[in-house]
C-alpha cells in the first residue's frame, strides 16, 4: 500500500466489513414490533415465557445457600467444559426415567441454554450451503442458529401427528445429503403438536435409512396435561446417530440458563466440547450446582412439574374455550396436550402481521405465523402462548383478539 | 439417488461429516497432558485460576438472598439479549472510573464470560481466511475463538512495553486488510507484560491510520500490585472503532460467567447482539443480578480487589525470589506489575513441552510456551501462574521445577 492510500484511510476510515454469515442473520422486524407490546396493560400471548409466579424461588434460594455453604469454591471457580459431573449424572438418569433414553453421564454436555446446543451443532456440522431439514412451521431460534452458519433450510410440512413421512423421505433423499434433521418432538414450538408414537418409529427409520443425524429438541416434554407420554424419538434410533436436547428452562427457570445436549456419537460429542470451549469455556459452575442441588431432593421436581402442569393445563383449557366464542367461523386451532403454545389458522385472506401492527391499540399481542415457515408459509397463522397470562387475562385477551380479527375481516370481506 | 445406493447407506451409514472450520479447532494435546497434573500432590503453575480461598463466598450468598427476595421472578425469567440494565449501567460507570473509558450503558453487551465476547467477534466479523492481528505470544483462548472462524492469524512480536509498533505497522498494512487487532493491554496472558502508556497512544494511532478495529481484552487490569495504572488503550482511540472486553471472572468469580463487551461502533454492537441471540438468547439473568447486587455496595469491590492484590502480589514476589535461586543461569523471566502470570525463557536448547511430560514425576506443572506462538515460536518458554498456589507451595514448586530443568540441561549439554 502506498502513502497516498494510507492518507485516504486516515481522512475517511473504511466501513467495518462484517462476515458473510451476518447477511443471513438479521434482527427480526417482528421482535421490534413486539417490543411495543411489552407494556403491562397489553395482554401478551406473544412470548414463550413460563409463569413467573410459579418459579420455585424458595427452592432456588435454599439450593444456593447449600451450594455456597458446602462447595462455595467449586461453585465460583472455573469448571470443565463438559459440565459439572453430578449434574451430568442426574441428566443421564432423568432422561432414562422420563423419555426412555439410555445414555451415560459421559454422553451429556451441559450448555448455556438449549439455544447454545443448537448453535454448537451448527458450528460443528455446517458449512455454508449445507442442508438442514426441519419440520414446518419451525422454532424460530433454531432457524436463526442454523442460518448463522449459512444453512440451506429445507422444510417438511407437518400434520396433526407431526412431520409428514412421505415429504420427509423426499427431503432426506436430496443431494447433497442433508447434515441433520431437526425437530421438536413434544408440544412443538410453534404448533403445540406432538410427534405421534407411530410417527416416531417411522421418522427414526427413514433417518436411519438415509444415514442422517436426528436432532430432537425436547424443552417442553415434561409439561404434559393430557394424553399419554411417548418415549423420545431418539429412543427409536438404532444406529446411535442422534442428539437429544433437554433443558431446565421450562421445568425450573430459564434465567439459570442450564440445559443439556446428549449424544452417543462420540466424535461429534468431542467436537461439540471443543467448540464449546472456544465459545465460552464452560456453563456457569454456580448455576449448574444450584440446579443439581435443587433436583437432589427427588420429590421436588416431580411435585413442581405437577403444579406447572395443573396451572398451564387450566390456562390452555380457558384459551381453548374462549377461541370458539371469539374467533370468526372458519378459524382453526390446535389442541395441544402440553407445552406453552397453540397455533391458530384464521380464515383465508387475513394477514396476522398486519393484525399485529394494530396490537397496541387492541391491547393484545401474539406472534404472526409467517416467520416460522422460513419465508415459505401462509400469512393467516399465529402462535398463541397460554402459560404466561392468568385465566382472567386469557379470557379478556382472546376477546380482544376476536374483536381485532373480526374488524379486519369486515374490511376485507 | 437410486435404491441400490440407499441400500448401501442402510448397511453402512456414512460417517458424520463435520464443518470445515473444525479442522482448525483441535483439542489441545497439552490440555490432555495437563489433565494428568490435576492430582493434589502436584503443584500446578499451569492453570489461570484465581485463588479459591479468596472467593467472596459470603458476599455472593448475601447478594443471592437479596436478589431472590426482591426480584426472584426477574432473576429466574428470560431476559433481553443485551443484558440486565442495572449491570450495564454499572459497567459503563466502572470502566469510566477504572480505565478512563467513556461509554454509555447502551454500548455494553453482557456476555457469558469474555470468551463469548471473543467468539461473537469472530462470528460477526470473520470470513474464512480473514486476517486477525495478534501480539505474540497470544492468549490461547483467543486464538481458539478466532480459529473456529478459520481466521488467518498474523502475529506481531512484543517486547517489555508490549506489542512492537514497527512490526504492527507492517502487519496492519498487509492486503487484504486485517479485520481487527486483538491484544491484552494489562498483565498479558501469557507474558504478564503490560502495554506501556506511550505505546498505547502509538498503537491506537497506527490502528486508526489503517482503519483497523482495536479489540482490547482487559480481564486482569484491576489486579495491579505495583507500578502506575494507565488508561485503556481504547481511550486513545479517536475514531470510535474499538471494542473493550472486561470481566467479573478475576475480580469476583469465574464460576458466575459474567463479562462485558463495550463498543461505541453501533452497527457492530447491533450485530453482536443478533449473533448472541442466535448463540444463547442471553446471559444468565440470575448470575447477572447476583453480580449487580454484590457490586451495589460501593465499598465491597475495591476492598475485595485490594485483598486479591495483596495476596497475589506477595505470591508473585515469592515466585520472583525463588526463580533465580533454582533456575539455571541464562534463564530469564518477566516481572509483571499485576495479573496472574509470568513468562520464563529457559536457556537455548531446552524444550518445555518435553519437560512437561516429566511433570508428573517431578510433581510440578506449567504450560509450555510454544502453543501461545500460534505454531511460530521458540520451544524454550513457559507460562507460570502465581495466583493459585500458596507461598509455601510456590517455593516448593519452583524448587522442583529447577531440579527438572537442571536435569534436562545436564542431558543436553
Amino acid at each position: 500500500m502506498n502513502a497516498a492510500a494510507a492518507q485516504t484511510d486516515v481522512s475517511s476510515p473504511p466501513e467495518l466489513r462484517f462476515a458473510d454469515r451476518m447477511r443471513a442473520l438479521k434482527p427480526s422486524a417482528i421482535r421490534e414490533i413486539l417490543k411495543t407490546t411489552e407494556a403491562p396493560h397489553i395482554i401478551s400471548f406473544a412470548g414463550g415465557l413460563p409463569a413467573p409466579e410459579l418459579f420455585p424461588v424458595e427452592a432456588i434460594r435454599v439450593a444456593t445457600d447449600r451450594v455456597l455453604a458446602r462447595d462455595g469454591a467449586g461453585a465460583l471457580q472455573y469448571g470443565v467444559t463438559e459440565g459439572y459431573t453430578p449434574l451430568r449424572e442426574w441428566v443421564a438418569a432423568h432422561i432414562g426415567e422420563t423419555v426412555g433414553l439410555q445414555a451415560s453421564a459421559a454422553q451429556v454436555l451441559i450448555t448455556h441454554g438449549s439455544q447454545q446446543g443448537l448453535d454448537l451443532l451448527g458450528k460443528t456440522l455446517l458449512n455454508p450451503g449445507d442442508t438442514v431439514v426441519v419440520e414446518l412451521p419451525a422454532y424460530l431460534g433454531a432457524l436463526q442458529a442454523f442460518q448463522a452458519y449459512q444453512a440451506n433450510i429445507v422444510g417438511v410440512p407437518s400434520d396433526a401427528e407431526g412431520v409428514r413421512v412421505d415429504a420427509l423421505r423426499a427431503a432426506l433423499g436430496r443431494e447433497p445429503r442433508p447434515k441433520f434433521l431437526y425437530l421438536i418432538s413434544n408440544y412443538q414450538n410453534p404448533t403445540g403438536t406432538s410427534l405421534s408414537r407411530s410417527r416416531r418409529s417411522e421418522v427414526a427409520r427413514v433417518a436411519e435409512e438415509f444415514g442422517v443425524l436426528v436432532v430432537e429438541d425436547d424443552p417442553y416434554g415434561r409439561l404434559r396435561f393430557s394424553g399419554d407420554a411417548a418415549p423420545a424419538l431418539c429412543a427409536s434410533a438404532q444406529n446411535g446417530r442422534w442428539v437429544y436436547l433437554g433443558s431446565a428452562s421450562k421445568i425450573l427457570a430459564p434465567g439459570l440458563r442450564v440445559a443439556w445436549l446428549v449424544t452417543p456419537a462420540r466424535e461429534l460429542f468431542e467436537r461439540l466440547v471443543t467448540a464449546k470451549q472456544a465459545a465460552d469455556l464452560h456453563t456457569s459452575a454456580f448455576a449448574q450446582r444450584v440446579v443439581t442441588e435443587a433436583v437432589a431432593d427427588r420429590d421436588f421436581l416431580p411435585r413442581h412439574v405437577a403444579r406447572l402442569c395443573s396451572v398451564y393445563g387450566a390456562r390452555r383449557d380457558v384459551m381453548l374455550s374462549a377461541l370458539p366464542q371469539h374467533l370468526p367461523s372458519g378459524s382453526q386451532w390446535t389442541r395441544p396436550d402440553g407445552g406453552l403454545f397453540l397455533w391458530v389458522t384464521l380464515p383465508e385472506g387475513l394477514d396476522t402481521l398486519a393484525l399485529l401492527q394494530k396490537a397496541t391499540e387492541s391491547h393484545v399481542a401474539f406472534v404472526p405465523g409467517a416467520p416460522f415457515w422460513a419465508g415459505q408459509g401462509p400469512s393467516n397463522t399465529m402462535r398463541l402462548n397460554f402459560s404466561n397470562a392468568t385465566e382472567a387475562r386469557i379470557q379478556e385477551g382472546i376477546a380482544s383478539l376476536g374483536r381485532l380479527v373480526r374488524a379486519a375481516q369486515s374490511k376485507i370481506g
